[in-house]
């Protein structure tokens, strides 16, 4: 058996962990046996050494099984989630899990908050009145089993080592490493009750993975963890080079996913939902074309409105989204130049939207849940001097900085840009 | 102003972190300020990329002043004291210290105890009868005034940083990184109120250097941080591919540092001490030819006398060294066949020591002063089956596998190896 600091040595030296060893050392860490300077230690020999998949099973494994692993058998059906890695404007969730859940295959989702200049779907969901996230795992199961559909917000006895090692890694700058991203991710949907899993990973300047290359290299690492775990996984890149949708900020994200329940809402939203409605529904062992059918006959928000009410919230926000919270002002940002809409530092509209209140920067940061920032132009678009790149939606909080992001954001060119496809490709 | 993560962050994408930043981190570190979890994972993100000089001065200059910088500018004469990296059998700060200070130049010295396989001095002195190293830094700056030499260990006032540091990097695989080495070394030494150092840097098989490219790289790193800290610093790389002289223990070490002082004992730990004697007097700006002539004359030996009685041992074992412990048995391992002695694992004849009990794998381990190894061979003598190749001195504990230990790592070959120089090279 090696001791800790044998095991930190291996790894620091690019050697291969050996799976016992892993499941101690993890084990331990979740039980506090192994103190957080040598995870410290660990997590930053592994950012530079990497985990070759024979170690990332076990790893993942050991902080699944750190807490409790929900159980799901007692539902027939194949159970399938989505997750997303996270950008600007990603409400893909809220209208993709009724929409999923209305074509028979249950989506059991357990959701994370806003941080940085991504938003949070538990966030999005709190907007809508009454709604509540902080479900107990016996009513999860409840609602998967008779909804369909469960959204609710993490438990502290689901994996309890990855709460721990993500705080740790969070100030001891090791958050950007793909197997240790990857293994983070993945524990916490496999102790959600699924069968099978759809990853949207983000790529480009709203995403933590800048290009394509990084981006396929977390997709298939993540794929492989799933695939050697049993669990069909399946992941898309899609392209983050652009907010999705006009809307940036959490009742306004709701609303313009009731706009794609409704068959209407922006072509981009739209398309990405179908795609991953389609993969979802193709693990789930259902035909892939019931997706447009059913967000056609408002079966999807019909679905919407039911699990609205069933966690406490107000479905008529369904039918007449002015009853979510709305700012007290709307004010254009407007073009100081003419001519194409040549890119957009994702990141920085996102980081406008948190100045006006609809993030955080730090996890007990209080948020606004009726500002935020709607899009008034894409990449390719042309543009006159004093035309609305975006409307900003505040109450009067940041509106200046808030102001100069967007517009700094923004880049206006004589030539048009070369845009890249939304879905750039199918890992797995 | 940078935070902590994000100096990690800087540190671990391979940037060069400013002096301020350095600073503040270092001191809060000392001050408890700075976690150990973030520590650990800069001290790993500094295994990986290294420091420049522009990092390590005051990298080492705030490790240095985590505690008190013991003055001696009341003492006139440049004060010279000699560090080495550590080895087996290695007991030339016992002669050395005392020929130099019997030459005019004081020699404050402030020494560590032995761990794993290499000795440490005060582990040696204090095999002396009444030898006292846990002296107050007030009788340690009246003894450098007085007799112009001092011999104690490390007192918790000096570089408390480095205490804290060294400890975390024992636990955190972060122990075998040069700059790391060399800042810890070089705050601890500087903190002595020294005005120049002699470093012995050893390399081979019974040093932390392997290589002489590595022990080049240490012995650079800590001159550049010596000179640029105004301390004029100069280094000897000496081989470690055998143990220095015939004994390993402590008083067995006692015993041959002894016999050097009355200018006789084995021609490697002669030449070492004169040479890194002759480094220090010319540093110390006395004609360095009057080191052979003291040790001639008997002054050496007559101020180890002097700094034994100040310390409260036993002077009376310069004239008579069988008042030094000494082990219940004395038995030889043998030569299992005829040849050359072709190399040695200098490390395991070491730990071989550790297992009489001479070492310590442990810091609180409690050693015996009177067990050890009494080597009856050098790299490149001839052999016969039969012949002994060590004396083990013992107490009855650990004479079986030490013997095997030692068996094994007395090489015994048909051809003669090529043995290097004692010195190898110079530097600074």
């Amino acid at each position: 058996v090696k001791s800790d600091v044998e095991l930190i040595a291996d790894k620091r030296n690019g050697q291969i962990l050996g799976e016992a060893d892993i499941r101690r050392f993890v084990g331990e860490y979740a039980q506090g046996g192994v103190p957080d300077y040598q995870m410290a230690a660990m997590a930053m020999a592994i950012y530079f050494q990497g985990m070759t998949p024979a170690e990332l099973g076990p790893w993942t494994d050991a902080m699944l099984h750190s807490g409790i692993v929900i159980d799901l058998s007692h539902i027939a059906a194949l159970k399938v989630d989505k997750h997303s890695t996270g950008g600007v404007g990603d409400k893909i969730s809220l209208p993709l899990a009724p929409l999923v859940a209305a074509c028979g295959v249950p989506v059991p989702m357990i959701s994370g908050r806003g941080l940085g200049h991504t938003g949070g779907t538990l966030d999005k969901l709190e907007s809508i009145p009454g709604f509540r996230t902080d479900l107990s795992v016996a009513r999860y199961r409840e609602l998967v089993e008779t909804l369909g559909l469960a959204l609710i917000g993490q438990t502290a006895q689901v994996c309890p080592a990855d709460k721990r090692l993500y705080a740790l890694r969070d100030v001891t700058a090791t958050v950007e490493s793909i197997p240790l991203i990857a293994s983070s991710i993945m524990s916490k949907k496999l102790a959600e009750g699924i069968d099978a899993l759809v990853l949207d990973v983000k790529v480009g300047s709203g995403a933590f993975m800048k290009t394509v290359d990084q981006a396929r290299e977390l997709a298939r690492t993540m794929v492989d963890i799933g695939q050697n775990m049993g669990k069909q996984t399946t992941a898309l890149l899609t392209d983050m080079n652009q907010p999705l949708g006009a809307m940036i900020g959490n009742a306004l994200e709701v609303k313009e996913s009731i706009d794609i329940l409704r068959n209407e809402g922006p072509k981009d939203v739209r398309q990405l939902t179908l795609a991953l409605a389609e993969s979802m529904l193709a693990l789930g062992g259902v035909d892939p074309g019931l997706a447009v059918e059913r967000l056609a006959s408002g079966a999807g928000l019909e679905k919407f409105r039911e699990i609205i009410e069933a966690q406490g919230g107000d479905p008529r926000v369904c039918d007449d989204p002015s009853r979510l919270p709305t700012a007290a002002e709307r004010v254009p940002v407007v073009a100081t130049r003419s001519g194409f809409i040549s890119g957009m530092d994702t990141c920085g509209i996102g980081m406008a939207g948190v100045l006006l209140g609809a993030g955080r920067t730090r996890k007990d940061g209080v948020i606004d849940p009726a500002v935020g920032i709607e899009m008034a132009v894409r990449l390719g678009d042309v543009v006159e001097v004093g035309q609305p790149l975006a409307w900003v939606h505040h109450n009067n909080q940041g509106i200046e900085t808030a102001g100069q992001r967007l517009t700094q954001a923004i880049r206006i060119e004589d030539t048009a840009p070369i845009v890249g496809p939304l879905i750039i490709e199918r890992i797995g």
